[in-house]
């Protein structure tokens, strides 16, 4: 897989200095980030953007490992026994017209894995977008150059996505709102040849990748893919396309894909441990969350603290947790008495520590600095659900490294729900990506990432722990 | 109620000069909009920004029918005697220390009601952050007055919220984002005097309101409640707080609310056309939609056209859409063939509706707008779900104030699902409302949306229809 990632060379078979085309857009989105060397090849230019352009893929010198494809359906098969003939040893299509649109591209795609077969030659797509490696500049995609400008957010979830252009739309909107960061994002389209399994297996291996995220409308080889799952001690999620009849017609003529039944596929799910997902922003919140806390305190169960600056917010958390299983934690009359520091007197503290006369009373950084300091103390509490107001003096005068810091030193994942005006609250999500906490806008979504933490670190802890006795036995 | 919302004058009896307080905020934020006389009352000061200051209320001029009150607690009683001797006709408590404190705070608060029911003196809170007009720019309010720095939003949602500071943080934060656009937020605290059902009876009536949110921990007069929602003929989105035990115990001391049993709450809702919801910004978002079509085509069905950019995200939409029971409209034969004019030969037309061959081919100016005027015209669609990238070429043809005409003059309503770029994503959300489309970010908050508005329309049309023939039997 290594030449899809970090090739040694690249051609770029359909490039155009045409700036409406595609073909240009792949050029230009190598030039932005890419250290290794560009081959255009098309017949009808001699240089495009400062390259020289080749007439074939035949004459493109060394080194080259890679090709990105993207021409007519039709022209393809023909094309990729020209690479493997080259000896590039992985070749991107990221044209579309292949198995999701009939007869004549099930042909085309058939060839193309012929191709595969008889020369070795792995196969990416087609009908894709490629790879978006934000932490090593790599955007080997059509994506709008577009997603350079607004600054790619880097992250440690890594995304397979099933998908053309949802995978870069959504991509730059996740990164532009500061939703999620990104490590490598893998669009594998129809996935001719190398497919979620092959990129699951290398993912799980890539240092620079704590969670993985999927959207996948069928499973190539199922047994393959739940025992990666299984085995894989990084957390997985995943959003499978056409869980419905409609759906699943649907995703046969989007990329081909049989969806199979999926009241089965979710208990084997469950099984492996992997973290089911809806939507895709809930897709990336939950592996953001995952991605920061990949493996929690073993002995972590569902005893929340809640930190609020409003006790409505402390309310709704409190029953969206419990329909997730999670329940508030009991403080301890330690814990309680640490809090009568910050709280006036005529408020007795308790669970959901409703901050606001406290804040009023000793300041934001002091009542909530000493808030989280009793509850990092407090054996009886798991996780931290945070609550803020970003915009007033509120979140100016908090101090979130050190309150990470303490967090992070009792091993109790923190959380933090923020609400705020705009331009402020994406300057805190930043900074709070930066010390590594996650945030959400919403409860119910924040909710969902510390159920996912909280149980996908117990389940693996079983997995492990069933690991060890058979080591022993 | 008129006194509370377009008061003649209004006493702000605990004014203070020093702007890191709360009595400052309020006459900062009446300053900022509201255009009738304001009387700073405290006897440290003369003057207050320009404004004379009262020693007491009893020494203020006409006319001032309204006091907004924030002085601590055990002060508060012989204040509002004082206002009632005055003649101020409604009282504003804003502070806290009431009946969410415990038994001392229950005494003042009891005192407080009792000199209402002597004197005629309606009592709005305490504990509550007053009332934000957006259209008439009246902030009654110690909510932040950074709230007026990035552009108050205004539509026609308006919110009943039994919270303090999550109805303010709350507000800035769906404005700033423009999740959804405000009438008029009311904040109601422990509503020892106004409740939810004098608000809801008078947004009703309000032209400026087309649907009305709640946030609400108990219900004070249950029977009142349901039949007013039941006659209304806004629709109202409820999310309640306190559901589980535990957060049953937490509103208990937050507002003093005794939260009810919600089973039997949730049966209540359903009867009446209540649309419930489960968090803040999906109550918001929810109610955006409603208030966009309040009351849409009369034979509505649940039958629904995709347009997608993304076959990606029209396969979840459906599967999201099945679970809600919603289903994917059978486009006729007609329909399909219009289809053709814009797609691909090699691509046979479905819904969902993938668009991207056909942007690539025609544009997206014509793609969106043919496919748009194609589902138009076919009985068998209900309503409409669009998909969008923004902030791409895609985005920027596209003309959708035609768009939304089209869908408006064939009575289907139109649902935009939008992603992209954060800056160019703003304006085309800002856009989309100005042409009144709800736009949403996640594909199952649009369905969530899409399925108020066609259930709702439908108990609505129920509830008419049974009104009519009461009428004439």
């Amino acid at each position: 897989m290594e030449y899809f990632f970090n090739p040694k060379g690249i051609a770029v078979i359909g490039a155009t200095p045409n700036i409406n085309k595609v073909g240009y857009s792949i050029i230009k989105n190598l030039l932005m980030g890419y250290r290794g060397l560009i081959y255009p090849v098309n017949p009808g230019y001699t240089e495009i953007e400062g390259l020289s352009c080749y007439p074939s893929v035949l004459n493109v010198p060394d080194p080259v490992d890679l090709a990105i494809i993207f021409v007519p359906a039709p022209k393809v098969p023909n094309l990729v026994r020209q690479c493997a003939k080259r000896g590039i040893k992985g070749v991107m299509i990221q044209s579309a017209g292949f198995a999701e649109v009939g007869r004549e591209g099930e042909a085309l795609q058939e060839e193309i894995v012929c191709v595969a077969r008889e020369t070795g030659i792995r196969i990416w797509g087609p009908n894709c977008m490629g790879i978006v490696d934000v932490v090593h500049k790599h955007v080997f995609s059509f994506v709008s150059p577009t997603i350079w400008e607004e600054g790619m957010l880097e992250g440690k979830v890594s995304l397979i996505v099933q998908s053309g252009l949802l995978s870069a739309g959504f991509l730059i909107d996740l990164m532009s709102h500061t939703t999620a960061g990104i490590s490598k994002a893998c669009s594998i389209g129809n996935k001719a040849d190398v497919d979620e399994c092959d990129l699951l297996e290398y993912l799980m291996k890539d240092p620079l990748t704590t969670a993985i995220g999927l959207y996948i409308e069928s499973i190539c080889d199922g047994p393959r893919f739940f025992s990666l799952c299984k085995a894989s001690e990084k957390p997985v999620v995943v959003l499978k396309g056409g869980k419905s009849e409609k759906g699943a017609e649907a995703a046969m003529s989007h990329t081909a894909s049989m969806a199979g039944n999926f009241d089965i596929i979710r208990g084997a799910f469950k099984q492996v441990g992997i973290v089911e997902a809806s939507d895709f922003h809930e897709m990336a919140e939950i592996a953001k969350a995952l991605a920061m806390y990949p493996h929690v305190n073993q002995n972590a169960g569902g005893r929340i603290a809640i930190i609020t600056f409003s006790g409505a917010a402390g309310i709704v958390s409190t029953d969206l947790m419990t329909r997730r299983g999670l329940r508030l934690a009991e403080l301890s009359a330690e814990t309680l008495e640490s809090l009568k520091v910050v709280y006036p007197e005529w408020m007795p503290p308790t669970n959901p520590i409703d901050l606001w006369p406290a804040i009023e009373r000793s300041g934001s950084q002091r009542a909530y600095g000493e808030s989280v300091k009793a509850v990092c103390r407090d054996p009886g509490v798991d996780a931290i659900l945070m609550h803020l107001f970003v915009g007033g003096v509120v979140s100016r005068q908090l101090d979130l490294a050190y309150i990470a810091e303490m967090a992070r030193k009792a091993h109790k994942p923190l959380f933090l729900c923020a609400l705020g005006r705009r331009e402020e609250l994406r300057r805190f999500n930043t900074k709070a990506h930066e010390v590594g906490v996650p945030t959400f806008r919403e409860i119910g979504r924040a909710i969902e990432g510390i159920a996912a933490v909280l149980s996908t670190s117990s389940s693996k802890r079983r997995g492990k722990y069933k690991n060890k006795r058979q080591q022993f036995s």
